[in-house]
C-alpha cells in the first residue's frame, strides 16, 4: 500500500466531491486528508487529497480528468524526495537554516546544488558535501550570467523547485518563464510594503512599529509573484535600520524554510498571481 | 434555496465522503463549502458541509444517518440566530464586548438575558434593552443559589448557550450537567497552566513572559473542559500582576468573542475531552 | 504627594541624565520610572519619567529647561483625564469598543461627544449619555463640512485628542494643521501597504497571507503620518475581502485604542514623522 | 575609547540613578544606552547602562559601589565574547541553529566544545571544528556521569554559560549548583504547563490550541528556574503530538537563541527566581 497526494484544479461544477470521491471507493483507496475550497467569484475548484492504495497513477489520473469539466489539471504525486537547487549571495542565515533542516532530515528535498554569484558562502556549503558553484556575474551581461547559472543548473539533471534563499540580484523574465512556478523567493519586508531595494532602511524611515518577510513565487514583475507565506515581528523606536535588518533574518529563514516545505509537501495551487494552500 | 449546515460525526470507515457526497448529489444539493478531520487514534470521522439546496432537514438526516456506521450523530441545522443568555459577576469587558457585537449585527445570536451574583452591571446592560436579572448568591447554599439560576434561566425559555462573561463562582457538577456542552467559559490564563484562583498573581509570581486566556466548555473538573479558543500576548519584568489584569482583558474579551463566534457558526465539535473546530 | 510626568525632548550632549536627575534629586522627587532613547543619527535625546513630590510645575519645567540645550521642549504634566472628541462614520465597532473601555474606567478620558456624517451611530451613542452630533456633509464643499465640525468641536470646549474611529472622509491640509499632532486615526491596513480605499480589497487582490491595522497620527498627506501602533492578523486563500474586512475589524478597534491609551497616558513623542513611545 | 556595560542591582531608595549618572559624568562616560526597573515589592533596583570612554573597570567599580546601599552588586563588563558549552542527547535543530548563529558571527560567543550522552550528533559538530565530546551515560551513576562531564567542561578552561541545546537527562543538584545562573535550558512547553516528560504529548491529550516553549535558567528544582523567554504557536486538531513535536522544534531554536544572545550581551538580571531583562 503506497500513499499519493492526488491535486486537482477544475471549474467548478455541482457535484465535484461526490465525483471524485467515487472514483477513490472504486478504486479502494482510503482517503487520509482531504481539502477542497472553491472560489467562487472565479469559479474554480481546488481539491488535494492524501489517498493510499495500490494503483497507476497515470491510470487514476485519467479516470479523474475524465470525469472533471474540460481544462482541469489533475496530478497524482507519489511523495518523494524533490531535487532542488539553491541559489545565494552572500548571507548566511536562510541558507544556514535550509542546510541544517535537510541535515535533520526535515525536508523532503535533495539539495542538488548552492549556486552564488560570490565564493564567500562556500566553506560552509562544502561542510554538508554539497556541490557549490560560483558563478560571478562580475564584467557579464546579465543575460550572460544567467545562461552561464542556466547552463550549471541543467548540469545537475532535472530540477523542482529554485530555492533564492537571499539571492540578491534581479532575474530577467527569461530566466524567470524558463522556471515558472518554481522560483521561491523570499523578500525580506512584508509585501506589499517596501517593494525593491533595502525594505529595512524604508521600513526604518517610514517609523513602522512591526516589519516582517514574504516568501513568494517570483514571476516577471520583481516582488510581485504570488504569496507563498508571510511573518512579521514588532518593532519600537529604538531599532536602527541595521537592528531591524538584524532581527529580520530570523523571519526571513522561518517563512523562507516554511514556503519550501509547502512546495515540497505538494500543498500550493498557483492561480491568479495568487496560491491556494491546503 | 437555502443554506443548511450539516455536521456528522461516525466511526471512520472506507468511503465515507463518497457516501455522503452521494446524497448531496441525489438531493441536488451544492457544496458551498466542506471540512473533514479523521482522527485516525480513535477512529474517528467528522464533517462539516454547507450546503445550498431546497431540502427537508429530517428527511436529509435520515438519509446521511442510514448510510453510515452505528453510532453515529448527524445534524442539519438551518442557520439562524441561537437563545443565548451570559452570565457575569462584576467586570464589564468580556460583556462589554458581546454586547457591542450584538449591537453590531456581529453574532448570530439573541441575548435572552444577562444574570448575574451583583447589581453591578445592571446598568451598562439595561442600556442596550436586554433583561439583567441579579440573583445574589449571599447566604444562600450553592445548590440553592444555583435553582435559582436555573428557574430564572428557564424563564426565558429555550436556551442555546450559557456564556460565562467573568462568571466568578465555581459551578456545581449538577449545574454543569444540566447544560453539557452548552456552557462556554473564559479562564484568564493559558490552561493547563494556572488552574484556579487568581491566575494572573500565580503568572506573576512564576516571572512568566507570556500571559493568555483560554475558552472552553465547562464540565465536572473546574478549568478541564475542552478548549475552543486561546491567545495569549508578551509580557516583561515590568508588569507588576495588576498590569497583567489589566492586559489581559484585552485577550480575554477576544477570546471569549472568538469562541462564542464558532460555537453560534456551529464549528465545534466536542469528543474526548477536546475539540474538533472547523 | 502627587505624581507628575516629566517629558523631554532635546538635542543630546552628554550629561542629560546626570543633570536632569540632579533637578529631581534636589526637588526631593521619587523617581517612579524613566525611560530615555537617544536617536543618534539625529542626536536627538527623549525622557519621560514618572515622578513622586510635592512641586510646582511650572517652576520644575523652568529648572528643566535652564539646564538643558536650547530649543528643548520640556513638559510637566499631572495625571489627569483628558478631553476627547470621536469621529466615526458608520460603523461601530472601533467606536464601541472605546465607549466600553470608557464605560469600564480604562481610559484616562472625557469624551466630551461623538460627531458623524451620519446619524447611524447616535442610538449607540446616546445610551452612553454622551453627546451625538450629526454634521451631514452631503450638498457641502469639503472646507464648509470641516468649518461646521470645528465650529461643534470648538462648543465643547478645550479638545486634547481628535480620534477618528473609522471616519470615512478624507480631512483637508487645514483641518488637520487645526489639530496637529492631536488626531489619531485607525488606517485599516499594515502601512505603508495599501494607502487609500477599500484596502481589505486590496489585500485580497494581492493575495496577502497577513492583513492589520495601523493607528496614526494624522498629518497633511493622507495615511503618511506618524505610526503609533499597528497589529495584524493571519488570512489564508478561503477568506474574501469581506471575509477579511469582518475579522479586520477585531484589529482594527485592538490597535486605535491601544494608541488612543499611549497618548491619554502621556506615552508619545513626535519626531520626524515618526513616534517615540516609552 | 571603549564601550563598557554595567550592571547595577541594589537596594533602591531616592537619588539612585542621580548618583550613578554623577559618577557616570565626573568619568566623563557618555551614557549610549540607559534601562532601570525598580521592584517595588521588594524595594529592588536594577540598572543596565551601556557607556562609552576610557576608563579602569575596577575603579568604576568600586566609585559605583561606594555610592550606593550595602549589599549592592555592581558589574563592569567589557563587551567580549562569552565562552560556551553546549549539551545536547540526539536531536539537532537547536544545536544546529546555534551552529549556524555562531558560523554567521551572530553570537558573541566562543563555542568551547558539544558534550552530549551520544555520538549522533558528532558528525554535524566536526564540520565546524568544534569539538565534540561524547559522555555515555550507560551504566554509570547519575553522578559518576555528571563527574565525567564536570571533568570534561573543566579541560577546556572557564565557562561562562552551560547551554542545553534539548540535552533530555535530568541534572542532579549538585552539578546545577556547581553552575548557578550559568545553565540555559530549553524546555519544550510553555512553562509552567506540561513540566516533566514528553510535553507534546501531554499538550495533544489535554487539547490546547497553543503549544509554546520557555528557555530558562536551570535551578534545583526541574523546570521551574528563572524564565528568560517564552514564545507559542498556534496549533489545532488535525495535529497530532508528532506534529506538535515537529512544529514546535521551530520554536524550540528560536527561544533558546534569543536567550543565549540576552545572557550573552549581560542583558539579564536574576533574581526571586524571575528575570529582569534590559
Amino acid at each position: 500500500m503506497n500513499q499519493y497526494r492526488v491535486l486537482i484544479d477544475a471549474n467548478d461544477e455541482k457535484g465535484l466531491v461526490h465525483k471524485v470521491s467515487s472514483i477513490f471507493y472504486n478504486y479502494d483507496l482510503n482517503i487520509l486528508s482531504n481539502s477542497e475550497f472553491v472560489d467562487k467569484e472565479n469559479n474554480k475548484f481546488f481539491m488535494r487529497s492524501v489517498v493510499d492504495g495500490d494503483i497507476n497513477k497515470c491510470d487514476l489520473e485519467e479516470s479523474i480528468t475524465s470525469i472533471l469539466p474540460e481544462n482541469c489539471s489533475v496530478k497524482v504525486i507519489e511523495p518523494k524526495k524533490k531535487n532542488i537547487i539553491i541559489m545565494a549571495t552572500k548571507e548566511l542565515h536562510a541558507l544556514g537554516d535550509i542546510l541544517i533542516r535537510h541535515e535533520a532530515g526535515e525536508l523532503e528535498a535533495n539539495i542538488l546544488a548552492v549556486i552564488s554569484n560570490y565564493d564567500k558562502l562556500e566553506s560552509l556549503v562544502k561542510k554538508f558535501d554539497i556541490p557549490y558553484v560560483t558563478i560571478s556575474h562580475e564584467g557579464l551581461e546579465r543575460s550572460e550570467h544567467e545562461n552561464k547559472i542556466i547552463e550549471s543548473i541543467n548540469s545537475f539533471g532535472n530540477v523542482d523547485y529554485i530555492v533564492l534563499a537571499k539571492y540578491m540580484r534581479i532575474l530577467t523574465p527569461e530566466f524567470v518563464q524558463t522556471y515558472e512556478d518554481k522560483i521561491i523567493n523570499i523578500h525580506h519586508s512584508f509585501l506589499p510594503a517596501f517593494i525593491g531595494a533595502n525594505p529595512y532602511k524604508q521600513a526604518y524611515e517610514r517609523g513602522v512599529k512591526i516589519i516582517g518577510a514574504t516568501a513568494h513565487f517570483v514571476n516577471n514583475n520583481l516582488d510581485e509573484g504570488p504569496i507563498i507565506a508571510q511573518e512579521v515581528i514588532h518593532v519600537n523606536h529604538a531599532y536602527s535600520w541595521k537592528d531591524m535588518q538584524r532581527s529580520g533574518k530570523d523571519v526571513e529563514k522561518v517563512v523562507l524554510s516554511r514556503a519550501l516545505k509547502l512546495a515540497l509537501e505538494d500543498r500550493i495551487f498557483v492561480y491568479a498571481n495568487k496560491t491556494v494552500i491546503f
